[in-house]
């Protein structure tokens, strides 16, 4: 194995990466564009092509067949010769958003399998699973993460009940999914077929950043060192309507003046602390007409931030701010925490070596936390977990322009050999 | 006549006008609630109500039977024993927004009508032309004024064209009208039956003022001076949309961070002006997720000022405000002007001679703003016209809890009357 950049091979490598993300990209339940759900027909199509690609991984590393488990993850083994040894997870989505990109998910299986390839014969002292999970943007039942949910122990009766928009069941969209080779899937066995391997060391997780920060920074790769956690409240300003030609400005109520002062003060204070984002993302007025005065106003608010503490400050603070603004106007205003979500923090010792694992390859990898949820964060309750970002040019996702630039693909794919080549489980 | 009011005979007129309104009210298209649109069947009804009060009239008043004309509008004449003598003309409307209130309009029909049954046989030198109005609001054909512009000659075949939600144009909507008597009406004679009287002096609309102004300033009545001019806009903030979790706050381009700095303004601005009122009444977000930094925002804008330059100079200063709020947030702005409607004066001459009559009444009427349009605009184009207001208990108004104070028409009654005693229009 080269230890580091090879400028002709890398680019070949990368290259072909993309073209097999680009490959899977034209497999879709929507004709004309990327949509792959949870459990679709789409989904057992790309299956087939990821098992494919797969067997022929087979012929130059010891990976066997393909399977699918029973939350409809599709899984390979590479055996190491060492006897009982420990397993690293290495994981991503192939679902999509509606509409999607090449790579959002699909590329971290994807570069995966690459990396299994480019081992070849190589003996390592611990297995490597490679899993594509089936779900995780949630777009299907309204819920993200079912499959990683199932592979760590942690789906429910409650979550199996969740019903799409046909009324369909995700058991009943298990038991319905055909495997393409005959047999059907069943959600009494998630406990036995969809467990992270017994001796499971290590996961991780290779994704596009969906986000500006690599490419201001000039650089191809960033660690995860913490996806942040997260609330999202509703909030509602009850003022008074009235007819906006005959209310005269001191005698009115509005509910739309106190929310946009609301929401400008949010944007404001979220500029003051470099780790926080909050997002005014919705609003609607009612009753909504040009000559009315606003009698109230629904509005959402969206708090990120790698520390519960500071994150929990910031909602209150801005609480207080939304009172504040209504007062000032007879407006009152009411607020509900729809969703929390704690921080959570990647594998210390994990996420040091992968960073090593850059630097070893040449790379200078910073750290980063991560806005947006993953798989990750589910497994990182199960097993020692870390996350490679990859640079997303424009910032772009979930959108069809979505893209990936090949030497920071190259260099991720080096990054994740010499991890894999570095590490030495303890048994 | 009296000439100042006299307590006990006052409570009474005043309860019957308010308890005819209340009985007018329960005549609607839509059961449990008051509901008449233009040229609808409960139209028909209520000028079968109105022209029995109206014949009533007949009995101690010289007033003549009532007639339809073809553009639906209800008119009686109280003619003058002199010859040739010139009309003043009394009106308002009794079309209604959905679910309204009691008073919007049918109050200044039903006051004009009590005014000349109190009159008795007391002469006159001039006709008095009682007329409700049918179209107002404008709901039916999202247009409002119809009946007036055809009073004033102002229809147009292009305001025939306009159609209802079903399709039915105003001109086969005129067609299919039952008068209730077994005629039709027909557009082709609009020419003809719905002119003023070829010498009208002066018109007069007494209407709720539908504003919380003469509650707050303690008064029973004003006089409009001027219905306000109007400006309405729509603009649009184009900033990026970009998740809410991945995205920096400096590298935003929020489109609803930039709108709501400028709605502030807008009320900030406004309020610094006495006359000045200026409203941001509807909002959308694109795309409108709890989790993605608005790229795009539609908002309105109207403005009114009595002076027209006032109110064009608001404007400009409103727009250079969103540009400047854009801008500090890689925000571009783009405003469209959707209506234009310049201030009308009321006649100068006539709305003296209407605040003499309240004084000699023994009411300090205030003169007063209307911010709302009225058909008394319409009318200010072809005949000397002035509006009386009645106080709105709460500035309620468009709503079925819709009131007036027994003592405040009253108080309208005897000024109008004290109007039509002093008026000695010249030949």
């Amino acid at each position: 194995m080269t230890q580091g950049p090879a400028p002709h091979a890398s680019t070949t490598r990368a290259a072909s990466i993309i073209a097999r993300c680009r490959e899977l990209a034209r497999i879709t339940d929507v004709p004309g564009e990327t949509t792959r759900l949870f459990l679709s027909p789409a989904t057992r199509d790309a299956h087939t092509l990821l098992a494919g690609w797969i067997r022929q991984a087979g012929l130059v590393s010891p990976i066997e067949a393909a399977r699918t488990d029973d939350a409809g993850n599709l899984r390979a083994l590479r055996r190491s010769a060492v006897e009982n040894a420990p397993t690293l997870v290495l994981f991503s989505h192939i679902d999509t958003v509606p509409n999607a990109g090449a790579f959002d998910g699909p590329l971290g299986v994807l570069l995966g399998l690459a990396a299994i390839e480019h081992l070849g014969a190589t003996p390592l002292p611990f297995n490597i699973e490679l899993i594509a999970f089936s779900e995780e943007e949630g777009v299907r039942f309204g819920f993200p993460f079912l499959s990683s949910l199932a592979a760590t122990g942690q789906l429910t009766q409650e979550h199996l009940a969740r019903t799409d928009a046909d009324g369909i069941s995700v058991a009943d969209a298990i038991r319905a999914f055909d495997t393409g080779n005959g047999s059907r899937l069943d959600p009494a066995r998630i406990a036995t077929t969809c467990p992270l391997p017994p001796h499971t060391f290590a996961a991780l997780e290779v994704h596009i950043e969906q986000g500006p920060v690599l490419e201001k920074g000039d650089a191809s790769l960033a660690v995860v060192e913490t996806i942040v956690g997260q609330s999202r409240l509703e909030l509602t300003f009850e003022g008074q309507s009235n007819h906006a030609g005959t209310t005269p400005m001191p005698l009115r109520r509005d509910a739309l003046a106190a929310a946009a002062q609301w929401i400008v003060e949010v944007e404001r204070y979220a500029a003051n602390y470099i780790q926080l984002v909050a997002t005014v993302g919705r609003i609607t007025t009612l009753p909504g007409a040009i000559n009315v005065v606003p009698g109230t106003v629904h509005t959402s608010l969206d708090v990120r931030h790698p520390r519960d503490e500071s994150r929990h400050a910031a909602v209150a603070h801005l609480l207080t701010k939304a009172e504040a603004a209504g007062a000032l106007r007879g407006v009152r205003v009411h607020a509900t925490v729809k969703s929390e979500q704690r921080a959570v923090p990647m594998d210390h010792d994990l996420t040091l070596k992968l960073h090593k694992a850059a630097e070893r390859a040449g790379f200078d990898a910073q750290p980063i936390f991560s806005g947006a949820g993953h798989d990750a964060m589910i497994l990182a309750a199960a097993v020692p977990t870390t996350m490679l970002f990859i640079r997303s040019p424009g910032g772009l996702s979930h959108h069809p322009d979505e893209d990936v630039r090949e030497e920071d693909v190259e260099a991720a794919l080096e990054t994740v050999l010499n991890l894999l080549l570095h590490l030495h489980p303890k048994h």
